[in-house]
Formats: structure tokens, C-alpha cells, sequence
């Protein structure tokens, strides 16, 4: 007999069925690696053939990255009770550099292990938990800079390319991979992503794969501004609302929708049983702030805090699996003072709490000077860390200031230390910055903490417009994304003002998809620009239904749709509502085509020959432009 | 007895109920320009004081632009069966540069004037329309270049400063006005906004002032980017969908919301009523393309077009009072075969209508032929050319090509013609460009076409997000606004899926207002920080009221603020629901000052000598950052 309440089963019941609800036209197909658990899904989406009045042309499959991960695979059953498979056993196991535990080893994890109280939130089936051997560091980058390509290269690789050396084979694609050349600012994008590529970025630190080996649920993703550009989501319940089943809806609905990586940000009850659920259900590296629950645990008295509370729940959560930590060791005591004129202080939870712990004891902040006691942890488990920007501004009238910069410095002396341990690393970024401050933000830090992967919050370029941030901060994260950071923490439009909540939670992630693929293909990622060139294709030929099928939110583009015209006869109309059906320019477009078809030479040369004439003439006739007729 | 049905009246004052709601805490005032009947209105928006146990501070109220017109002002009557009040009138008298003619004098506007089948539609206090005394030039344009400094003018100037010198005098808005260096790419924003600097200006044709004879109700703004980017908003009916009421509401909508000029896009039934209803309410200057009208004229069939029915248009339409025009004069017979080979082809209606008659006639495009014609007119009523871009693209694919640029080149061949007529000038812009492609867009229209304001169209940096592309081509315009572009025309979430509703236009505008913002900010524009700086302020001391009230969207950040935390003592809680009473980073920092003032100095130097006496320590103690605690 489950001791987890009815409701919870129904309400876990009833979500997964709705996350495993397939994309429209869509396919799930896996991509084999050298080995035969290395499977890497992508999404298909298939499309209608080209009206036969316009020519009778197939269009193919457009092949694209997915996050969503077993969730839309209908050969795979999703109970969230259980957890979807684990995919990564073999791999860790075959490295033969782990142990398995008999529990927990953190104090906290073995209380909320051993508690009754907890069972009816608990999940049931807890794994004990892997750590290296001793002596042994399990980290990505101590593989790669030992010439180790894992199958977690291997993946990430395939992933990247999504079949882009197959296409570029195959004519049918010929005209969709066209694509501008790209302007990238120093970024060193290859043709084709090869799992060498992957190692050797791995090694110079330039990229992360987060992928503690206690999350063996996860699909690995890279990070670094040589790939596609990635997102965060940020979830987590705080004091004021929310439930388990909540977070994990939310965790699940942001695989769905594209997010790459997800932070649980919970600061309310029950975080060590909320995050057990989440990691066991996600395909997605997940991060989290320890220091939020460290400072649950000390009753939210920021004096309280100690390294001892803060080690034990690095360890606990390590265990749990989590892939990366934020840790917020450059608000250095010397720092905080820098801040005190700001129009908004400091803005950071993490930061402010460090920044009150420096204060109330007049010492050095301890994430600082315990760094390295950090780094041997994050070794044991390979936890990735994410340098928190702790006084990163709260407000355009703060953005780069010399509190801002001067802990960016101290990240790039972090950087280094972890790098001495080989652990994986990643810097946070602001934030609130004006357009034309932004690109000396990423400049700054590709110079100070050596080209370590930037993961910035947006950052927002106005601030007057509450509820809509989603949208003051996608301009900014279009444009740094674009300047080379490697993944952009999504904003929602409630930003500012409340808790997200599902349908939140969609429209931020939309948001940061389309900063993130405007970035590639302005960066000229290759292969980015084939899912544009298809939608537009569509567009033109008025093949609504692959319109929005193609789009980051098929369900919101037909819904839109309908509202004017929800007959399904308009899904096969050469018009929308927006224009009716004698105004269209790209049926006079089409039509202008099929005029020059019937002069009985091809398209272009009909024009070009026809016009030419037409120009000569003209020419002729002394170029008279205001002949009057 | 009105020959207007009773629903249409209900409609009507429900209508002017809901449009003339004020702002919350906002207030309208008028400052007085150099004659009486030059006033200049703006928003003033209280805020509360900071609470006590912050400081004793008052916060003063913030003067913001304003381009809701008479409709938020309480002593003006809306009645939209009128029309709002002609504050221009004794403007154009003065000038004596006039005559009023005896009604319309073109065919068209004959016609439906005299037509009794149009009595139920027709607004009823049509006036007779205005037109330039035989030999008259009365563009802005032409006065500027005589130095005249017209009332309109002198308007925009006090406009554009929105009281600025007057803040800057008064200490409480020191730290308010402070504001990060911009970065204008050569444009040459002045410290203050003078009437002469505007003359100077719109002498140049950096700059326009919309401003039809006989549209005396607008409340001039300018165009030119050495002042505030704006943003045009886009209404108006199609065939398929929507009424006279819906489009009036919709302009009303879009002028509450913030927007600058209006196009009145129909191509439906009864344009020409819609339109006498629009104009007799709008505050903004309205552009239409009058080449829709003129198509439906001819049914539809482009190849029927005449210049006589054009011309006949264009009479019609200036004399009803339309301020701009989109003349598609660039689309060259020559240019159309170079769209052969897109992706999209022509997504330009206009673009297409005058392809397909080009190439139905083998003749050069008769807007193009006829253009010294059309200047004609325009001079004679103070109509600005929006020179269109027929053939920009459709598709990132078709961005920056030969077609597109060709037509811009023509567009600068054309606005020099203008010029040597006066009549001001604006060019049209794309459309559907990668991030990386946007300031090649910018630096040619400068360079071809003399600095003439550019008048753009997001740009969409993506196309893979139908539904969101108010946000695929916000980022690109927050970027070409930048750059340089004046103004910015809107795109709403239906955009490529259907007609906008009023929900549609608000969002649309809300988008662009950020993105103009945006630009301001990184231009530098003086003052343009004031209100993002209030923002930061009320966000830091919790003022939730002023800062919902302070935001583009009011309504919108109350209700989502509202969704999780709706008690009325929420709004003075010093936290929000994203993190809970314990945890919010922004009370903490107040904590950190707080302490820090405790100490007995004032708050920065407890800081800084507080901390350098700790860091002197750490230094004495050999800087051992990794002291074992």
C-alpha cells in the first residue's frame, strides 16, 4: 500500500497523461551512438506535401533538437511514481571509478531519509546513492583532460549536429540549410560538431556537461558558446505557495516546451522530498542554491549559517543528484560596501544572505574561503558549479558597476581553483543592463574568467514595464546569447511582481526559445536556420497546419488562428483573415510566379528576360521615368 | 434624429466610458507653450512615500508622455459621435495659407458624401475639407525651410522634453535623472529639445511631423531619431472580419496604450466611413496605403488600377485628413524578377498589387511614373510620404537582397525628389531580418536614402514562433531602434495567423513601447532613464501601488501581483510571492544599510570603513582566503 495520499495519485495520474501528450505531426526518433545505450531522441515533424497548384513537390521531415525527453516517446510508459528510465547506468558503471552507498551520507538526507512523518510525500523508490572512490575525480572535464571522450561527449555531440551531415546530403534539403553567414565575436563554431570537439572544449573549460553521477535519468546537454544556445527554467515553491505535484508539473511542462536545464529555486517546505521527485522525473540537468536551504534549515537567520550546515547539504544534494550548484562565493566581504549606494542594493537571494552573514560576523564570506573544500565535493559526485553573481544589479541604474565587476574578477580567481580540480564550471551574469552596456558585460567576462560558459538572467533593458519582463529581458538575452553566452535563464511575466505558474511558465520558456534561436542563427550555428527556412516555405504555400506545426508553440498558433477563422476548410485556404482572400501578396506572389511559368521559359529567366527587355526599351527611350500616360 | 442605429450609439458610449477611465494615480496636465492655444498634455503619475521605516521621503510625482490624448483628461467631453476637440485650428487659420473648399473634391469622396445608402454608417458632422491656396506649399517641411517655427513645432519640442529642464532644477529628481552614457551611432540628440532645433531639423529631413491640414484634432509628434522612438500601431478591418465600432475602439485602445501614429489598414467594406470616424477621433497622426482602397475600387483586380483612380484616391483620402501616406513607389518593373528566386517572394500587399500590375501592363510602376504627381497633392495638404518597401522580406531567408536593397536605393532616388518639393519624407524598413543582418539594414537607409527617418517593421529576428512574433520582432526592433530607426511599427501576436483584437493591440503596443524604451535608454536620449530609475526606487522600497502604477501596464502588473498574493496588505508587505517573507533578497539588502546606519555614520562610509578595517585585517593576517574555520 503506497503511503502517498489519493490525491496526490490522481493529480500525478491526470499529469501524465497530459505531458505525454504527443507534438502534432511529430515523431520521437533516436539517433545510435558507438554504443548501443547511447540513444539521443529527437523530434520529427513531418509536413504536407506542396499544393499540386503550386508545384508537386514532397516536403521532408524537419529533424530538431527535443527536450522533452521520454515524456513524448509513446513506447515509453510515464509514471511519475517510479521515474522515467535511467539511461546513463551503463556508462557510469563501465568508467568503474564509483561506489554505491548503503544510504545517504549527510546528516540531513538520513533524517529526512528515516522520518515517518514523511512518507506520505516521500518518493518510493529512492536509489542509495553513488560517490567516487576514493582518490577518484568523476568529473567530465577530469575525463576529457585525460583524452576520455564518455558516451556523455558522445551524445551531446549527436544532439548538436541533429542529423545536420545526413541532411546536407540529402538534396531535398538543399535549399531549407541555406542559411546568412553568421557574425559570432570570437566563437570558434565548427562545421560539424564531433565528440573530439566536445572533449577538447570540455578540457579547455570553454563547455560544461552537468551530469552528476546520481542522476543517471539525465540526457545530457552542452553548455558553452561553441553550441547551440541554451535556457534555464527556473521552478522551486517558495514560502507563500505552492505543492510538490505543482513543481513537478512544472518541471515536466518545461521539458515539453524546450527548456534545457532547470533550477529548482524552492525555498518552502519540504525541499529535500520536492527535489527527490523532480530529479527522478527529469531529463534535464537540474540545478539548485544550496545556501536557500541551508538557510531553511537555520530557520532562515542568515548569521545562523555555518560551513558545517552548508557541507552537509552540498553532500546531501549531491547525493540526491542534483547536476549544478549555484554558489555564491565571490561576494567577498570587501564587496558588500560597494553596494550600498545602489538604487537597489543588493538583489540576489544568495547574495544578500552572504552579504548579511559577512556583516553580522565581520568575517570573509565562507563559500570563499572554504572553495576548495567545495571543489572536493563537487569532484566526488561531479557537480558542475555555477558561479552565483551575488551583486549582480537590480536595476538599470546599478548594471556594471564596480560591486558588479569587482565579483566577476573574483569568479574568474574561482574559476581557476576549480580548474586546478578539473570541475566543471559556468558564471552567472546580470541581470538589468541597458542595450549598450550589455556586450561589455560578456566581454568582460570571456576576459576575466577565461572564457568560462556565460549563463546570464536575461538581462532585462528597461524597467518599467511589469509584467512583461519576459519581454524587456528576451531583448537582452537575444543580443548577449548572441554576444556568446552559452545559456540564457528564462524570465517569466511574472517576474517582479509574483510565483509562475504552468501557463508562466510556457510563455517564458517561448520567450527564451526565440532569444536563443535568434542567437544561433545570428551566431550562424549550422543547420540553425533550417526550421525557419521551412516554416517560411509553409508560409508561402499556405500550409497552415505545417505552420503551426513547425513553430515553438503549435497549440497557441492554431488557437490564434482559429479565433478569426476556425473553419477547418481556411486551414487549406490561400489566406488568413489578417489580409482575405483578394489581398494576399503571397497569393499575387504566387501569382506573379505562375505568370511567368505560363511565357513557357522558367521562373526566373521568364522575369529576367521579360524585364530586361522591358529595361532595354526603356533605356532606349531615354529613361524618361515621369513619361506622363 | 441620428440616422445611426441604436446599437451602434450603445456601442459608441459604452465605448467612450471605458476609453476615458483615468490611469491610476495619474493626472493630466497641460503645459503652456508660447500662445494660449498651445498646450501640451502629459501624465503625471504620484507616487507614495517611502515608508517610514526606510526614510522619511517623499517621492515625487514622475511626468511621463503621453499619447492618450483628450481621452483621459476629465474636463474634455468624449462623445465619439463628435469627435474630440481641433486644437490646430486657429494654428492653420493663422498661417492664412488656406481655403476651405465646398466639400469633397474628389469623385470618390462625392460619392459616398451624397449617398443615402451610407446614412446609418456616415459620421455626422463632417467638415468641409481644407486645401493649400493656389501656389501654397503647406508641408512642415516647407516652413522649416523658410525658418519658420510652426505652433506644431514648438509642440513636439515641449513634448519631447516632458518637462526635463524643470526636473533638472529641482533637487528631488537628482539621483531620479541619473542616467548611463548612451551610444548613438552617429545620430545628434541634443541636451534639450528647442522649437528651432525641431525647425532645423525637419529643414534637413531627419525628422517629419505627420500633420494633415485637415486633421486639426492631432496632437503633433515628430519622427526622427534625434528624438524619442515612436511606434505606430495598425488597425483596420479585412474582408473577412470586423466593424466601424471595433476599428474606433481599437484606435481609441491604441492611443491609451501608447501608441505614437496609427495606420488604418482596411481593406474591408466601408473604408471610407471607417476612416472619417477614425480621424474625427484620433489624436495620432493616421497613415493609410491607399492603393488598398484603390483595389477594392477596381474590385480587386490589379491590373485595372489607373493613375486616375489612384489620384482620385489620394484627394480623397488627404482631404478627409490622413497624414501619411505609404506610397509603394519603389516597386521598379526592373526589381520584380529579382523576388523570383525567394523564398517568400513580395509579402508586401501593396509590393505585390503593383508587381502583378507591372507586370500585367510590361510598364513601369505608375506610382513611380506619376511621383512629382503625387508630390503635387501632398504639398497641397501637408500629406508625408511613407515611401514603402513593396519588395522587403518575407522570411529570413529573403533578408538584405538585391531586391530589397535595389527598392531602397529607388526610395533614396525619391526622397530627394520630395525634398525639392518639401513634402517630408519617411522610409519603410523590414520586415524579417537576422540579428546580425539588422544594422546593415540601418546604415544603408542612412547612407541611400540622406537621413531621412526610418520607419521599420519589428524586424522578426526568427520565424519559427507564430504567436509570439510581437516578440520575434520586438528584439529586432529594440535593435534597429538603436540603431537608428525612428519609428517602430508594431506586431501583435497574431501576426501570419489573424486579425487583431483589442487584446492583440494592447499587447502588440505594450511590446513596442518596451522596445522604443529600450532604445531611448541605449541612445542616451536625455531624461529617458527617469522613469526606469522611479521604477527601481518603488521596487527597492516595496511600493507595490507605484510600482504597478509606473509600469506601461498597470492593469496587467496588479492582476498578475494579484494572482498570488490578492490581499490588500500584500501591497504593503515588504515581499512578494517569488520568495516568501524570509528570503526576499531586497529586504535583506535594506537590512544590510539598516545595520550598516546603526553604526552610527552615515551608510556608505560605515560601509566602506567598516570593511576596510576587516579587509586591512585580512591583509595583516597574510590574505589567507582559505583559512580553516
Amino acid at each position: 500500500m503506497s503511503a502517498i495520499p489519493e490525491s496526490f495519485l490522481e493529480n500525478t495520474a491526470k499529469l501524465s497523461e497530459e505531458i505525454t501528450q504527443p507534438f502534432p505531426n511529430s515523431r520521437k526518433v533516436y539517433i545510435q551512438g558507438s554504443r548501443a545505450d547511447i540513444r539521443v531522441g529527437i523530434r520529427e515533424i513531418s509536413q504536407a506535401s506542396t499544393a499540386a497548384s503550386i508545384s508537386t513537390e514532397e516536403n521532408p521531415v524537419i529533424p530538431v533538437y527535443d527536450t522533452s525527453g521520454p515524456f513524448t516517446d509513446p513506447e515509453v510508459e510515464i509514471n511519475l511514481l517510479k521515474g522515467i528510465p535511467s539511461i546513463r547506468n551503463g556508462w557510469i558503471d563501465d568508467r568503474n571509478d564509483t561506489e554505491l552507498l548503503d544510504g545517504p551520507s549527510s546528516e540531513y538526507g538520513i533524517e529526512r531519509q528515516n522520518s515517518p512523518a514523511l512518507a506520505h510525500l516521500r518518493f518510493e523508490h529512492i536509489r542509495n546513492p553513488r560517490v567516487a572512490q576514493a582518490g577518484k575525480n568523476v568529473s567530465q572535464m577530469h575525463y576529457a583532460r585525460q583524452g576520455i571522450i564518455t558516451p556523455e561527449m558522445e551524445y551531446v555531440a549527436i544532439r548538436e549536429n541533429c542529423r545536420l551531415q545526413e541532411l546536407r546530403e540529402d538534396p531535398r534539403y538543399n535549399k531549407l540549410l541555406r542559411q546568412h553567414a553568421g557574425e559570432s565575436f570570437g566563437a570558434s563554431i565548427p562545421d560539424v560538431i564531433t565528440p573530439e570537439f566536445v572533449r577538447d572544449e570540455i578540457a579547455r573549460g570553454r563547455a560544461i556537461i552537468p551530469a552528476n553521477i546520481n542522476h543517471p535519468e539525465l540526457e545530457p546537454v552542452i553548455i558553452g558558446r561553441n553550441f547551440r544556445v541554451k535556457i534555464n527554467t527556473n521552478i522551486g515553491n517558495s514560502a507563500v505557495t505552492s505543492s510538490i505535484e505543482e513543481e513537478v508539473e512544472k518541471m515536466a511542462w518545461s521539458a515539453r516546451w524546450g527548456g534545457d536545464t532547470l533550477m529548482d529555486l524552492s525555498t518552502g517546505k519540504n525541499i529535500h522530498e520536492t527535489r527527490e521527485w523532480i530529479l527522478r522525473n527529469s531529463p534535464m540537468p537540474i540545478g539548485t542554491v544550496p545556501i536557500y536551504q541551508a538557510l531553511e534549515k537555520v530557520k532562515g537567520k542568515a548569521e545562523d549559517l555555518t560551513w558545517e550546515i552548508f557541507r552537509d547539504t552540498l553532500i546531501e544534494q549531491a547525493e540526491q543528484g542534483v547536476d549544478y550548484f549555484t554558489i555564491h562565493a565571490g561576494v567577498r566581504l570587501k564587496y558588500v560596501p560597494m553596494t550600498a549606494d545602489r538604487v537597489t542594493g543588493i538583489v540576489s537571494r544568495g547574495g544578500s544572505i552572504l552579504a548579511k552573514w559577512c556583516l553580522a560576523h565581520h568575517q570573509e564570506n565562507f563559500l570563499y574561503t572554504h572553495f576548495e573544500d567545495i571543489c572536493e565535493i563537487m569532484k566526488a559526485y561531479d557537480v558542475s558549479f555555477s558561479l552565483g553573481d551575488g551583486l549582480r544589479p537590480g536595476a538599470l541604474a546599478d548594471a556594471n558597476d564596480a560591486a558588479q565587476f569587482a565579483e566577476l574578477e573574483t569568479l574568474g580567481e574561482l574559476t581557476k581553483i576549480a580548474w586546478q580540480h578539473d570541475i566543471q564550471v559556468m558564471i552567472e551574469g546580470p541581470g538589468h543592463v541597458p542595450m549598450q552596456k550589455i556586450k561589455e558585460n560578456m566581454d568582460k567576462e570571456l576576459k576575466d574568467c577565461f572564457e568560462a560558459p556565460f549563463y546570464t538572467l536575461g538581462p532585462l533593458v528597461t524597467d518599467i514595464a511589469p509584467g512583461y519582463d519576459h519581454i524587456t529581458s528576451g531583448i537582452g538575452a537575444a543580443q548577449i546569447g548572441w554576444y556568446g553566452t552559452s545559456m540564457l535563464c528564462y524570465v517569466t511575466p511574472k517576474e517582479h511582481l509574483g510565483l509562475p505558474n504552468k501557463e508562466d511558465v510556457r510563455v517564458g520558456i517561448i520567450t527564451y526559445k526565440i532569444s536563443a534561436q535568434a542567437a544561433d542563427l545570428a551566431k550562424g550555428f549550422p543547420g540553425a536556420q533550417l526550421r525557419d527556412n521551412a516554416m517560411s516555405k509553409a508560409r508561402f504555400e499556405f500550409r497552415w497546419e505545417d505552420q503551426f506545426n513547425l513553430g515553438l508553440d503549435p497549440d497557441r498558433a492554431r488557437e490564434y488562428h482559429d479565433e478569426t477563422l476556425p473553419k477547418d476548410s481556411a486551414k487549406v485556404a490561400h489566406f488568413c483573415s489578417m489580409c482575405g482572400p483578394k489581398f494576399c501578396s503571397m497569393k499575387i506572389s504566387q501569382e506573379v510566379r505562375e505568370y511567368a511559368a505560363k511565357q513557357g521559359v522558367s521562373e526566373t529567366s521568364a522575369f529576367a528576360s521579360g524585364m530586361e527587355e522591358k529595361s532595354i526599351e526603356f533605356v532606349n527611350d531615354g529613361a524618361h521615368i515621369y513619361q506622363k500616360t
